[in-house]
C-alpha cells in the first residue's frame, strides 16, 4: 500500500514539537547539555524509545550503547539511518538529533508502506568527544574500527569509558561482535542541520554532501625583534605582527579565490605584547580544509610557501609544522544520486555542498557506502542555544526522506 | 688659557672606563639594576660626586636627591647639563650616565680653561619611573613642577617616595625651594645614547635632538561574529582578525608613506583564540608618535578614519578610544643651532632628528630652553643588558660638547 503525497507541514511540525520535547532532556541552563551515559542521555533514549517502537520499530540498546530501531526487510541487509543524541555543553536542540528524529517520524508515516529492504534508526550515543578524550565509538563500533584501548580513556571526574557504557547498560567489552559486514549494510543516510550559512546564503531548504571535508592545521611561529616602538623608525623594524598581518590577509585572499577550500587563522598571540613594543614574536594558528585531501596538499604547500616568502621579505624568522591532518570523507556518488533525485522529487533545488565539520558519517564510511543530506540553519548558528531551522525545513528534509526511501531499491 | 685640541680618543676611552666602573653600582644580574633612592644609587653618587670634584665642581645632593656639581661663573646663570644615575632593571649602561659622566669628563678637560657662565652637572636620580609610580622628581623640582602629591606614591615594598628620599638623605619636603628662576638657568643640555637605529643606519656618530615626540595611545576593539571555521566560507565570515589584519597593514603603510610620524601595534589579542573558529573580537593598542602636535592629531583622525572604514566594509563593528596623550616637547632652537655648530666643529656631520623616547629634558623643557645630543647605539638595542656604544662615538661627542662649551657664549 502506497500512502497518499505526504503533508509535509504536518510532519515538520510533528518533526519540531518532537525536538522541543526531547530538547528538555537536558542538564539546566541555556540550550542543550546532554553528554553521553548520563542522566539525560537515559531520558532521551526513553523516549526515543517509544518513538521508535510507535513507528514499528523494534528498539534495542547495542553493546557500545547506541538505540537501534529496525524494521526487518527481505534480508538482503538494512539502509542504516541516524545520527548522535548527544550536544556539547550548553549546545543547540537540531544538531544531531534532527537526524534522528527525522526518520522516526518519516517512518511512522511509511509505518504500513512496503519497503524492500530493513531500515535502522540508530541513535548514537556519542558524537561530539567533549566527555571523553575520544568520539564515536557507536559508528567506529559497526564500522568496526573502534579501538579498545579507549575504554580506558576517563572523564574529568575519573569516570573511564568502560566503567560510564557498563553503568549506562552497554556491554563495552563485547563491542567487537558488532562489527557489521558490509554486505548487510546497504548504506548509511545521515540527516544533519548544516551548522553553516551556505544554504540560507543560496535561499535553498536542503543540500546533498559530495565529502567531508578534510582537514590539516598549523602552527605558524614568526619570530622578528623586538624594539622601541618610539626611536625605532617603522622601515627599520623586523615586526612580526606587521607580518603576521600580511600572512592573515594572505591566507584570506588565497582562500577566497581558491572553490572547495577553506582556511581559518582562529589563534593569534603576540611577544611580549606591550603597547610600546614592536613585536618580536608572534604564534598563530592555520587550518585549511577541503573535500580533496590532494586540492586540499596542493593548497598547503602553496600556502605555506607563501608564508615564508611573506617572512623572508621582511627579515623574519618563520618555522611552521603541520600539528594535524585528517582525511576527507568522499559520499558514496551512487547513494548520493539517489538522495539527490529524491531531493527534486520533493520539490526542491539540487544544490550540492561539502560539509566543513565532521558527522557520524565520517566514522560510518570506513566500512559502508555513506550519504547525508543537510537542512538549512538559521545564520550558520550551531554549538549554540541559538541554533534554529524552519518546520517548513524539517517538512522538506521529510517529504525528501520519504521520497529517498520509497524510491530506494535496495541492492 | 685656550687648551690644546682635545685627544678625542683619550677623553672616549676615558668616559668608556668610567662608564664600565659604575656600572658595576647594580644589584646582581646581568646588565644594570640600579633604582633611585637604593645602596647602589648611593655607591654611583658617590663616585660621581668624587669624579665631580676632581673635575673642580662643588658638589651636593639637592631637596630631591638630584646630585649637583657646581663651577662657579660670572653670576650671568648658569647652564645645566646632566641625564639621570638610574635604570630600568636589567637595563643598560650607557642609558643616562652618559649623560653625566661626559660632561664631568669634558669639565675636568676645561678645568682650567675661562668659561664666561657657571655650569651645573645634574644626576638625576629617577627618570625610569620604575621603582615609583611616578619620575622625574629631579627636573621637575627644578623646573617648579614638581607635585608634591607624588611624594605619598608607594614602591612594591610599601615604602613611599617620601621615605625614600628621607632615608637617601634627601629633603623632600622642601623641594618646592628648589625652582629655579628661569634667568637663572641659561638652558639645559643632555647627551643621550639613542636608544634607536637611526643614526647607525645613517653611519652617523651624533645627532642633535629637534624635539621629543608627542605620544598618543588609543585601543581599538573590533567586534565582528564567532562562527565554525569549517562551515563558513570566507566570504559569509565577520572575521575580527582579518579585519585586524588589514588594520595593522594600513596603520604600517601609512606611518611609512608619512615623514616624522612613527605608529605601532605592539599589543593584539583575539577571542575566541582557538584553531577551528572565526575570530569574534579582536582588541588591539595603536600608537602613534610625532615631534609635532598638529602633525599627529592631523594624522590620528586620518589613520582612526582609515581603520572605521575598513572596519564597516566588512560588517565589523569598531570602537576606538584615545587613552593616552602626551604632547611633544620642542627643543630650543638657539641652543640647538649652538649645539650642532659644536657637533660640526667637531668634524661629524650635523644630523637633526627627533627623540622617540621621553628624556629628563621632557621635564626641564616646562621652564628652561633644552638641547639634546644623541650618541649612535649598537643596532638600536637599548633597555636591555646588549646596549652598546663605541669608545670613539663617546670621543667624538666629548669633541662636540667641549667645542659647545667653548663656543658658547652665556647670554
Amino acid at each position: 500500500m502506497q500512502p497518499a503525497a505526504p503533508d509535509r507541514d504536518a510532519l515538520g511540525d510533528e518533526i519540531m514539537r518532537r525536538i522541543e520535547r526531547i530538547a528538555q532532556c537536558s542538564e539546566p541552563g541555556p540550550g542543550v547539555t546532554r553528554l553521553p551515559f548520563t542522566a539525560q542521555h537515559r531520558r532521551a533514549a526513553a523516549l526515543l524509545r517509544r518513538w521508535m517502537e510507535a513507528a514499528g520499530l523494534a528498539a534495542h540498546t547495542d553493546h557500545a550503547g547506541t538505540l537501534v530501531g529496525r524494521r526487518d526487510g527481505d534480508g538482503r541487509g538494512a539502509l542504516l539511518l541516524g545520527s548522535h543524541q548527544d550536544s556539547i555543553p550548553q549546545g543547540g536542540r537540531y544538531d544531531g538529533m534532527l537526524g534522528i528524529v527525522l526518520p522516526i517520524v518519516c517512518l511512522e508515516y511509511l509505518k504500513h508502506a512496503p519497503l524492500a529492504f530493513a531500515v535502522e534508526v540508530l541513535a548514537f550515543a556519542d558524537e561530539e568527544g567533549v566527555r571523553f578524550p575520544t568520539a564515536m565509538p557507536g559508528p567506529r563500533a559497526l564500522a568496526g574500527t573502534f579501538d579498545a584501548a579507549a575504554l580506558d580513556l576517563r572523564d574529568r571526574d575519573g569516570v573511564s569509558l568502560r566503567r560510564a557504557m557498563r553503568e549506562y547498560g552497554a556491554r563495552p567489552d563485547d563491542i567487537a561482535q558488532l562489527a557489521r559486514a558490509p554486505d548487510q549494510v546497504l548504506g548509511f543516510v545521515e540527516t544533519h542541520i548544516e551548522q553553516g550559512p551556505v544554504l540560507q546564503h543560496r535561499d535553498l531548504p536542503l543540500g546533498v554532501v559530495t565529502a567531508i571535508c578534510g582537514i590539516e592545521r598549523w602552527s605558524v611561529s614568526l619570530r622578528g625583534r623586538a624594539a622601541h616602538a618610539g626611536t625605532t623608525p617603522v622601515e627599520l623594524r623586523r615586526d612580526a605582527l606587521a607580518c603576521a598581518a600580511e600572512v592573515v590577509a594572505e591566507v584570506e585572499r588565497y582562500c577566497r579565490a581558491t572553490d572547495e577550500l577553506t582556511g581559518n587563522v582562529g589563534a593569534l598571540s603576540v611577544t611580549p605584547n606591550a603597547v610600546n613594543v614592536v613585536p618580536a614574536r608572534v604564534e598563530l594558528s592555520l587550518e585549511l580544509r577541503a573535500g580533496d585531501d590532494r586540492a586540499r596538499r596542493l593548497a598547503a604547500a602553496e600556502v605555506t610557501g607563501r608564508i615564508r616568502r611573506i617572512a623572508e621579505n621582511r627579515g623574519i624568522e618563520a618555522a611552521l609544522q603541520q600539528t594535524y591532518a585528517q582525511a576527507a570523507v568522499q559520499c558514496d556518488a551512487a547513494l548520493s544520486d539517489a538522495l539527490q533525485t529524491a531531493v527534486t522529487a520533493a520539490g526542491c533545488p539540487a544544490h550540492r555542498l561539502v560539509s566543513g565539520a565532521t558527522h557520524d558519517a565520517s566514522a560510518m564510511a570506513a566500512a559502508f557506502p555513506v550519504a547525508m543530506l543537510f537542512v538549512r540553519c538559521r545564520d550558520g548558528v550551531s554549538h549554540h542555544p541559538a541554533e534554529s531551522m524552519t518546520a517548513a525545513d524539517a517538512g522538506a528534509a521529510a517529504a525528501a526522506l520519504i521520497a529517498f526511501l520509497t524510491r530506494f531499491g535496495g541492492r
